[in-house]
Parts: structure tokens; sequence; C-alpha cells
């Protein structure tokens, strides 16, 4: 298509900042004759306490028009925990039925891990993104009494499993290692564990070439930090992805290089791209947040696009960027998102 | 007391030669005129096979009697996941009260870890043990359907969060750094989450002294591999608990280090103590498996039985012998277990 309509949800903290760069290195990514139309959304913590909406049905039908969505951030300490991310995060990934959770972790030349030696990381964990104990399904009884009692149910179907395990397999087979890891804890949870095994099972029986394993979530985190060269394609439940993905941001380059999307394969809804790391308000506003992780996300906005040409393009650039950063001086937000989209339109 | 009466379940795979030198350095750091006397019990894959049975009414009564127990590891392939986890280790940490899984993590001189640089690494978690996501709560509909439904219930009560936070907050008082983390999810994890939030700091106002801070689980696994010195006592839910127990283990030396107990601090019931570690069938057998988390985890069984001078020698013992272990060749489980014994004697 020779046009692209995105909205643009800058957030809170450092989400303005980030999101800015992001889109100078989108239009500098895109061919002169591809019309980039954006529209900015401001949801958040401002608009929460201007009028105590965090996402309305208007707004849902709003963003569903658009191509896509990009992110910034959303989080701020001034709201309760609990009321944008409930109110605003996971309800729209819940609306869109952005299923698919994709988060790569490729540690690039040149950028500092916390682990010692030499370790080799290329791996992308496909989080389940609208099931598991991510539901808010569950309550309490007595709040606030010696009695109370308060519940969380995961919720696991047939349905939901299998889509999403579908895909990683998918995207298992078309990279070159072709080896996909269940996480999960299904010696303990056996019921969505007995599901999500058997499910997995069942679909690698189409999938020959795909080497497959089970590792348990603790286990998993052990060999996150131990031998990550083990790992090709990760897919796992909604709250044991949220974890893990956080500890292969930690071990793979931080939290500002780590981009991830939310994904609806099935294009009913747009999908969302965003940085994994939070708002960070203790540094907003300052010009040193790292633009780099909303960068690789608009890079996964366009391989969804199936602009894959430009989206090789900005990895191309940020590695090179990385690789190089050891030499630089310390630069703000908005010089690393010039010296990418230099690099992009180079 | 000049007596100890101990339950000893070795278990499976190299849970019988990691117990045996556990039992062995016990004899060594008791004084002479403390008779020790050891009841065996043969739970695990084994029993399982030729009878059916996991633990019976009958073998909860047996273990009632006795001061504490020592357990080396349960599970093997052979037996369907989920079986001798709930239906053994499980049913004897709820059967028995088991509410306060202690959890420490030590970085020892000369011992390696993944992480670059000089981590300083000395916390304890204080894991829930009979609440959560680990209550065997939920269920399946429609199984093996394409309608299935699996549900896994996550309950947690005023009643059992109270008194594993104050347990938790009892350690962080008697360590000097006196600091006390909450790791939950609460932001998404709303139910459980205000229930374990509101707790932690109505009971925070008891303790002026200790400095309390709050952390997602997310977030807490970044912090484990990036500044795991931020930590000094942990509290957290049990399936938090459960993860980021292997990572912290990992980080701090792996877990042929890591020991565990599995708490009723009341005495209602006698406390059960473990290496952390599975039962590794891959090396069962073979005198490659370190006795170390065993060692450790009776130091942790002295020290709850009030014999702390013992506890400590036996800490000190496994300190020297790791310290030493960069300069000695490859030692057999029984090799290990002798040189502790004989430090201990010393
Ligand atoms: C903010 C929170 C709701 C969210 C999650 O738990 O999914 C975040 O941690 C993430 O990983 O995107
Ligand atoms: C074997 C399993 C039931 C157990 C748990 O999940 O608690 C283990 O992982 C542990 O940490 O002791």
């Amino acid at each position: 298509s020779r046009s692209i309509d995105l909205a643009v949800i800058p957030g809170d903290g450092i989400g303005q900042e980030v999101v800015a760069e992001g889109l100078k290195v989108l239009a500098a990514a895109l061919p002169q004759d591809v019309k980039l139309e954006t529209k900015e959304y401001d949801f958040g913590a401002r608009r929460y306490h201007a009028t105590g909406e965090t996402l309305t049905d208007a707004d849902l039908d709003a963003l569903k028009g658009h191509d896509a969505i990009l992110l910034g951030a959303i989080g701020d300490p001034s709201v309760p925990s609990g009321v944008l991310e409930r109110g605003f995060l996971l309800k729209l990934r819940f609306a869109f039925d952005h299923h698919v959770n994709l988060r790569p972790s490729k540690l690039l030349p040149g950028v500092a891990t916390p682990l010692a030696g030499d370790p080799q990381i290329d791996f992308v964990v496909v989080r389940e993104g609208t099931e598991g104990p991510y539901t808010g399904n569950g309550g309490t009884i007595r709040k606030g009494t010696e009695h109370e009692v308060a519940t969380e149910v995961s919720v696991n179907t047939a349905f939901g499993v299998e889509r999403v395990v579908r895909d990683a397999f998918a995207r298992a087979q078309a990279r070159p290692r072709k080896k996909l890891t269940l996480v999960h804890k299904n010696n303990v949870l056996t019921f969505a564990g007995h599901l999500w095994t058997n499910i997995f099972n069942q679909v690698a029986e189409e999938y020959p070439e795909v080497t497959t394993e089970y590792i348990h979530v603790d286990a998993a985190t052990i060999y996150l930090v131990t031998q990550p060269e083990r790992f090709d394609v990760i897919v796992t439940d909604n709250l044991f992805g949220d974890i893990i993905t956080d500890l292969a941001a930690a071990v793979s380059g931080g939290i500002g290089v780590a981009a991830s999307g939310n994904i609806n394969p099935s294009g009913a809804y747009p999908s969302m791209f965003e940085p994994v790391h939070g708002s960070a308000p203790d540094i907003a506003g300052q010009g040193k947040a790292d633009p780099t992780a909303t960068v690789l996300s608009v890079a996964l906005l366009l391989r969804h696009l199936g602009r894959e040409a430009e989206a090789t393009r900005i990895e191309d650039a940020v590695s090179a960027d990385l690789a190089e950063r050891g030499a630089l001086p310390e630069r703000t937000t908005a010089e690393i998102g010039d010296a990418l989209a230099a690099r992009v339109a180079g």
C-alpha cells in the first residue's frame, strides 16, 4: 500500500520523547511516495486526571480505523497501581485481541550485558496476550478485614492456546535453527499445563522440522542466564511471558533496546507496537531516555505491515549505532534519533 | 534437647547420593552427647510405580512424629509430570502447613556466577508456601476437545499473607541491613496484589527500622541480574517465589549450592529441608552430584532446631571448601561430603 495511517500514543513520562524519535526514524525509512499519516491520542495519566477516563468505547472506535498503533509508555506514580494498566494497556490488548505478544531478544555487538563471557543471544518470545492470569477474573471478599480472601483466575482455552502455539511454530519454522521451547509450569499448574502441553505436542506433529522442548518457567530463568544460546523461539503464557521477557531484555542489552509487538495476526484490529520499558518518570523531560527500543518497535511495526525492507534497514541502523556507542560521548534522546534517522535515510 | 529424631527422604535420582553426604556432615557437626536418630522413608518414583501411592495418611502420621525432615529430591521422567509434585511435594508442604519457604542466596568467595563484574549477593527470599496458584484450585471442562477451558485459581487469604509477611519483617529486622522488598504483580493481579500490598504496608508500621520497597516480579528479575546487591530480604507469593529463587540460585553460584527450608514456624508439624535442585536423573548414580546444597539445607535444619553453633560451623566449612574448589581436581559426591565432614569435625 502507498500509505500508512498510524495512531500515535506518546503516553506518559519518557513516552513523549521516545515516540518523537521513533516517528523521525519512521519518516526517514519510508520511500518518498509512501504517504505517512499520523494521529496523536492523548491517553495516559494526564487524561485520566482531567476526565477520569482511561479508554472509552469511542476511543476504541477511533483507534480501530488505523493501520497500526505506536505507543510510547503509559503509567505514572500519581495514578493508583493497576488503573492505567488494567484500564488502558490491558483493555486495549484485550479489545483488539492482541494475542501474539512478540518480544525479540538479540544481543548486538558492542552492547553491554550483565552476563559474563560472550553469550550468544538471539531468540524471540511469543507471549500469549489475551488469556492466563491477565483476564481480570477473580475477586475479593471481606476486603480490608482479617478474613479477606482474594482470588486470581487464570483462564486458558484451547482456542486461545492453539492459535498462539501455531503462530510460534510458524515463526520457528521460518528461522534457521527451527527450535521451539514451551515454557510453563505444568507440574504444578496441572489444569492449564495439560492444555498447553497437549496442544503444543499436537501442533508439533505438523512441524516435523521444528525441534521442540519443554522447560518449567523456574528452570527457564536459570537457562536465560546460564545458556541463553539454548533458545530460538519460546512460546508461553501471558504471565510467564511477562516475567521472562523482562529478564530476557535485561540479559540482551537492557530494556533500553527491547521492542515489542502486540499483534492481531488476523488483521481484524490494528496491532500495537511499543518499547518494553515503562514511562520512567524519574528521567522524563530531560532528554536522557534511549529511543532505541521505540525505534526497534517501529521496525516490528513496518515488518507487520509487510515492509520488510524498511524494517531491516532500521534494524541495521540500530546495530551500527549500538556498535559505535562505546566510542561516543553520551547523547541526548534526540541526538540518538537524529543519528538513526540519518543512517536509515543514508 | 540432647537428641534429634530425623525423617530422611532420599527420594529419586541424585537424592540418594546427596542425602548420604548431608547425613555424614550432620553427624560430624553434632556434639558427641547428642543422639541422632534417623528413619528413612522410601517415597518417590520407585514407591509410586510399585504401589501407586505417593503419600498416604499413614505416611503423614508417621512423618509427623519427627523433629524435622531432610529430603533429597523427588521426581523422575517415568512418572507423568505433576503426579509426584502435587501428590508428594506439595501435598506434604500443605499437610504440614509449611508456609515459610526460606531460600537464602549468598555468593560465596571463589564461587562462579554467570554475572559479569563482582556482584555482591546476600539476600534471603521468604516465599509463601501454602497459598497462591499452588492450591490446586481450578479445573478443566471439555478436556481434549477444541472447546477445552482450563482454569487455575490463585487463592490468597489475609491470614496466610499476614503470617508470612510478619515472618519476613522479623527476619529483615534481625539482619544488619534491615531491608524488606515485596515482590508481586499488583498492577495486573489487582485482587491478590491489593491484599499483599495492604498487609505489607500495615505490618511495616510496626517495624519502623525496616526499610521497605515494592517491586513488580518482572522488574525483580531484571534487578536480580543487574543489581542483586539491592536485595536483603524478599517476601513474595508462592509462584513468584518459585520463579525468582531459581534465578537467584543461578546468579549466586548455581542450584548446586542452593538450600531451602519448608518451615512451619509454630512447630505444630515438623519442618522440611531440601536442596533447591531436582533429582537430575541424567547424572544419578555416578557420584557426580554436588552435595553442597543438601549440606547447606542441613545447616538450615540445625538452625531451625535451635542449633545455631553447629549450623554456622557447617556454613563456614562450606565457604572454606568452595573457596578452595578452583584449585582442586574434580571430586566425587562422597569426596566433597568427606571433605566437608572433616572440616566440620575439624
Ligand atoms: C504494565 C503491565 C500491564 C505490562 C504487563 O504486565 O504486560 C508490562 O509489564 C509489559 O510487559 O508490557
Ligand atoms: C517441584 C516443584 C513442585 C517445586 C515448586 O514449584 O515449588 C520446585 O520447583 C521448588 O521450587 O521447590
